[in-house]
């Protein structure tokens, strides 16, 4: 269990590292040009998630994300203690990875975001999608191709931070770790609770509705 | 049934909130460089429809698209109610998909498309090639490399977005639902019949055509 | 042998639509900055060559390229006649790519491309490193991984368009078809004949080094 | 023996064409937007990585560069005389690979790098991190998914370009090489030492650290 631990922190910083990392250089040099600074973003986020799943995947199971923890515990896949264990890492992973970000970069280690525009009716429904679309790649992904869902998760994060408004946070450990950064990837700490409750709710709704799509007899 | 028809529904409404939205995502962001837009836009279809054929694709064949479901039917390798099923269903989901994502980014969920450079001859042959392009990878994928067909699809059409000039709708149910944005990826109400005409008219040619580049036999 | 002369022009038609299609709208979308017009350009012509390669690789080989076929057939991989019956296809194929381009962009059909900047010692050079390493990738790959051959040429020619100076045309084929079109992707018609020299001499090259590099016995 | 050594000297002058040739030209189109240069960079080193490390892994291991093969070393998975020809060979290769990057590009052969800005305590925690991730993708890759290491490593370079502040060099040949251009790639030669001081000490510490993460027993 330590082992599965470690790598669910390790993990978890590596994808923070990723996300806020390439939000800084993206920033950094792209000139004002924020499409370009998102592009660059959301592909080494994806080149990220690809490396981390499929490494540490046999290990841990290569959650890196309370919301996809409860989800494999609303199905039993994982049992309680380890569920329960799991999360606090990630969030803490998290947290470590933003600061490793910063010390590269050679900012402040200890930030707390000021990006004020990620709250609202329209980016809460962003996060639902973005959070339900990816239990859909994850479960229908093990389902039909678990040899891809790598691939899946990496493919459709990278497409997400375009075509949802929020850039698809989509995860409860990644959205208190931004808090913790005054960077291009920040949230504001105050609007966190919403995005994690909204990630959680679409946990439960995804949950059931899967049961309804992927049905367990093979077709 | 109902399963396959929920599947081209989701599947249908995920392709459309990936055009849209990040063509409404690319076009906010990239400060007047359309390319810039339009590379995003182009990524961003890729990766959706990388996912969505994977999941679904055990599931309904993952079709999403009226001209695929024409392709089917010829072939014989689909029946007549679940063809004429599909289509409606495929239309539907791309509209809900194009309210969605109205909604995530905060604009009018009702919108009618003025974007009016969709029409004319070029255009026309361009959606002739693109519809041709698309039967092409899929039949002729799944003769060659049927694992590869998702991959084949979603890498195809990121292409097609840059060496065709209409960037390749290639698909009625995307096209009818595309006339409901008033954003970068919309097109004209009035200009919408002449391009379904032209992609059905090509499931035809490429059905002929295929006979003789694809035979059945295996070389 | 009529299947596979179709196969290689509709494949060498489709390979220029992708190099000269989507340079003529990055081009056109990128407000001067030849980066990301290249960028795309980029992108688009890997996107092609994988579906081209993997759909036709089973039928033709997918050579696409008289260079190509003249390594095949140095390889005694090829009989003559059908290396004979390939070459004038592949070009009489990308010239009629390039001129369904013109006419999907609204463009004269008929051109002859102005673009002077393509001649001289270091161009060639760069011709010579570009064809050298397509062969590398294509040999080489068929040795250590013959699956991924399509990826391969696709990721190789993709980075190459920006790690050598002239993009690497490294096809005799698609270098006189290019000649045809004055757009982003064209060459002024006087250049063509050095271009073309320094590939073929490079398939002699490149055919005698991979004697050393790839030994037939296994590893 | 020659033939392995061969394909590290060709792997590595190939990857340095890769790097400095893809800077060069991202530098000199971006019209001063340096992200989209740094874009064209990241995108063109992974696609050369990909094929180097496919096409001459099971030749010489596809190691081009001296951390890894120091690595190997430590895990007893190379003998001595090979690792002490390998890494010579690499810088060889490297320096090479350089020198053909500027004659393609019509630059002077022979340069010496005025880049300054790579130096100071937060670059070197960025090489840090940028090592210890390479090697946690090639060893934990190795463990878990054998087959996609050379995409494991293409797609964490591409994306360490964004997410380390040093942009990876990660590799004591390519760090030398890069010494002897002048160029976007470049890296003042009197920086380099305390670079490869770094990449070094971090193979000991990620050789120590995979012990526990990546226990010899099969999960």
């Amino acid at each position: 269990m330590i082992q599965k631990l470690l790598a669910e922190a390790f993990g978890t910083a590596m994808l923070l590292i990723g996300v806020v990392g390439s939000g800084i250089m993206g920033a950094a040099l792209a000139d004002g040009n924020t499409a370009i600074a998102l592009l660059a973003n959301a592909i080494a986020t994806g080149c990220m998630l690809y490396v981390i799943i499929t490494v540490l995947g046999p290990i841990s199971g290569a959650h890196f994300n309370p919301a996809v923890t409860l989800a494999f515990f609303l199905r039993g896949e994982i049992n309680t203690s380890l569920a329960v264990a799991y999360i606090p890492t990630q969030i803490f992973g998290g947290i470590l990875g933003v600061w490793a970000t910063h010390f590269m970069f050679d900012l402040s280690i200890f930030q707390t975001s000021q990006t004020l525009h990620r709250t609202g009716v329209a980016q809460w429904g962003s996060e639902a999608i973005a959070t339900f679309g990816l239990l859909f790649v994850i479960f229908g992904g093990l389902r039909s191709k678990p040899d891809a869902v790598p691939t899946l998760v990496a493919i459709y994060i990278t497409g997400a931070y375009w075509f949802t408004s929020s850039t698809s946070f989509a995860n409860p450990a990644v959205t208190i770790a931004r808090g913790f950064s005054d960077t291009f990837a920040g949230i504001y700490p105050g609007h966190i609770a919403a995005f994690i409750v909204v990630q959680i709710l679409t946990v439960f709704v995804a949950h059931a509705a899967f049961k309804t799509l992927f049905t367990t007899t093979k077709m």
